[in-house]
């Protein structure tokens, strides 16, 4: 077996640090004047950076029209009403301003500009992608790696659906990462955050059947124990720049497909996560912190019991004269350890009140009439049997 | 101290692997279909590349006209007279199959073809660069990471100068990474590539007086693991494509910009190898060989030596249980078995029949009437004795 061939290209242009916000305008103007920021829940009103980059926009001599309101998971709902007001604007681009939900709305929202219909024909995959809105962004919050990704998750509350889709086309043209934009993240969403950034190289692909790459799987380590040495400190001191900074930009890394190279993607934990997330609209990043270590219990056998014992030896600095399986085994502990001790995330579904009424109809949507392909194929039965082991 | 902050983008497109130069022509057809191929010695009509890439692009309808014979430390007359074949061939695009040499050739070609005068003028600052041709390549070498960067060096031998310049337009738009196209490299251009890979992450810059990201640091040190894991591999045995492929992405990783954020360029140890090479023609990996380690030596002092260990500790597995001192002195000295003894680089001026002739000259142009500025300034008198400790 051979390393897979890959092509990869990613041209998103990153600012990072702190007052580089004098070099927004002039990126925006290269797409048109008239521009409509987006925004969550409204947290960037209170900090202040709202204000700070619609004066800076306006001083430059743009319209600023504003969409806010957009919601964790957020919905097709609201994709179509960006869309409509998009559209009664005549807008020329879009400025995402805050974290991984508010970018993937905003990059629905330049795909279904140019789409005579519902947003969620897209999403999928009744439509193609075609034009797409110029879109910038200003990240708020280190998890999703959205910012310089071409991939976006959007939720159909109707349909209890949270689909991903993913288009070259979707790639934010710049994105200005300040750390000290995330000083005021929540513990709560720091870990979320962290988890998520842990779940990204899990996925694609930290654990592969493909043959791997030494360097890369380097890479993929240093990532991770990054987000391991830093995520605790951020919780401890929400200011500590080194700490924000690290954890930003390995929020980045871990998704802009530098570091997947020729692995494909085996998003287990995602898919899994996906329908957590769209029957109980829980916060992502937790879902997947709940999942993973089950997902690792359920998968591990003679054969993957050297990758989670690798895993535990090269990021946490475990012993490595053991077993790989008693290796595997103590991984799995310590990343658990990590997560439900030292970033405090919740450690089951039964905490977050959610019970196994849904997991059949869970376990089917997950695998989509199919399994979920992956490090390890799983069925239906499997992705019930995993669920469960989180309870 | 904070991190610096930093502007990164890198939009060219990597086709990693065996078997993908079918993509070429779509490629190419982006830009033109009358391509200027450019080459070096002609090893790669001996290899049966150059057909390959020819019949791929005749067969797609394009003109291909030749011009081969760009030297190792490529001279600016060859870039003037790449130039007027381009003139007078109405050239659309330019296609680099080579390594290193070819490839910072091709790119100020591209550069000089929409400037009236000599292409030294560009190199020198005293014209700037303006409109760029459009410039592919096929990689042969892995070494300089000119395939994924913004830089090129180009000789004049008249005056006996090597010098570098960068620009954003200077990049490729998409490169080809073969492995199996660097199975013919010698086993000396095998060991002097991955010297000059060890070097740009050396100089751009993971020795360095800013502040550092603890990320970007295990990165960089991720890279040079793998160098010093596969160098000798590849060594041993020429077509082991792991080993093949992991040193071309570090080739290329090393020098994209990826692992430098905010770091700034500390180029000493090349600033000085410049100067070997426009006086005496020397292979660029192998004069960086005999300099770092001396260069190591001659900065290590109370504030380097923690530094120096750290490299020895997390890259060569150094024993880290010692002073400093003693083990930045066992990474110096590791490093030097891991260039001398390991890839048989040779180790020392005077077995390239160089002596201190031109000592002084050097030194004074390496420094440019200033000083070197990098992890440590270097003034012409220190220059002048690092060069003392490599004969």
């Amino acid at each position: 077996m051979t390393l897979n061939n890959f092509v990869f290209q990613n041209p998103t242009k990153i600012y990072f640090g702190p007052n580089q916000l004098e070099n927004l305008p002039d990126e925006i103007k290269k797409f048109g004047l008239r521009v409509m920021l987006t925004y969550g829940g409204g947290s960037i009103k209170k900090t202040g950076l709202f204000d700070k980059v619609k004066t800076v926009l306006e001083n430059a001599g743009m319209t600023v029209i504003e969409f806010g309101g957009i919601e964790p998971n957020p919905r097709h709902t609201t994709v179509n009403r960006g869309v409509a007001l998009c559209k009664k604007e005549n807008i020329d681009v879009l400025l995402a301003v805050g974290g991984g939900s508010t970018i993937d709305c905003t990059k629905v929202i330049a795909a279904a500009r140019y789409y005579d219909g519902d947003a969620w024909d897209l999403v999928i995959h009744k439509a193609p992608i075609g034009q797409v809105m110029p879109l910038l962004t200003v990240l708020t919050l280190a998890a999703t790696g959205s910012e310089m990704d071409e991939f976006a998750v959007i939720s159909n509350m109707d349909t209890n659906e949270k689909l991903g889709l993913g288009d070259e086309k979707l790639r934010p043209k710049v994105s200005f990462l300040d750390p000290t934009n995330t000083y005021t993240v929540s513990a709560f969403q720091t870990a979320a955050g962290s988890a998520d950034i842990i779940a990204h190289i899990f996925d694609v692909c930290y654990f592969s059947r493909n043959e791997k790459m030494y360097m890369l799987d380097m890479l993929m380590e240093s990532v991770l124990k990054t987000v391991v040495r830093y995520a605790p400190i951020a919780l401890q001191e929400p200011t500590n720049y080194e700490a924000r900074a690290n954890l930003m930009w390995a929020s980045t890394w871990a998704l802009n497909g530098f570091l997947s190279g020729g692995r494909g993607q085996a998003t287990t934990c995602h898919a899994i996560e996906h329908e957590l997330s769209a029957f109980y609209d829980i916060t992502h990043g937790l879902g997947l912190a709940i999942i993973m270590p089950r997902w690792m219990e359920y998968v591990l056998d003679e054969k993957s019991a050297p990758d989670f014992k690798k895993f535990g030896v090269n990021v946490f600095g475990l012993p490595s004269n053991v077993s790989d399986m008693d290796g595997a085994l103590a991984a799995i502990s310590r990343f658990k350890k990590f997560l439900y001790e030292e970033l405090h995330l919740q450690s089951s579904l039964s905490e977050l009140k959610i019970d196994d009424t849904h997991f059949a109809a869970m376990a089917r949507k997950a695998c989509r009439d199919d399994v979920i392909h992956g490090y390890r194929d799983l069925a239906p039965a499997d992705v019930e049997n995993i669920l469960r082991k989180c309870l």
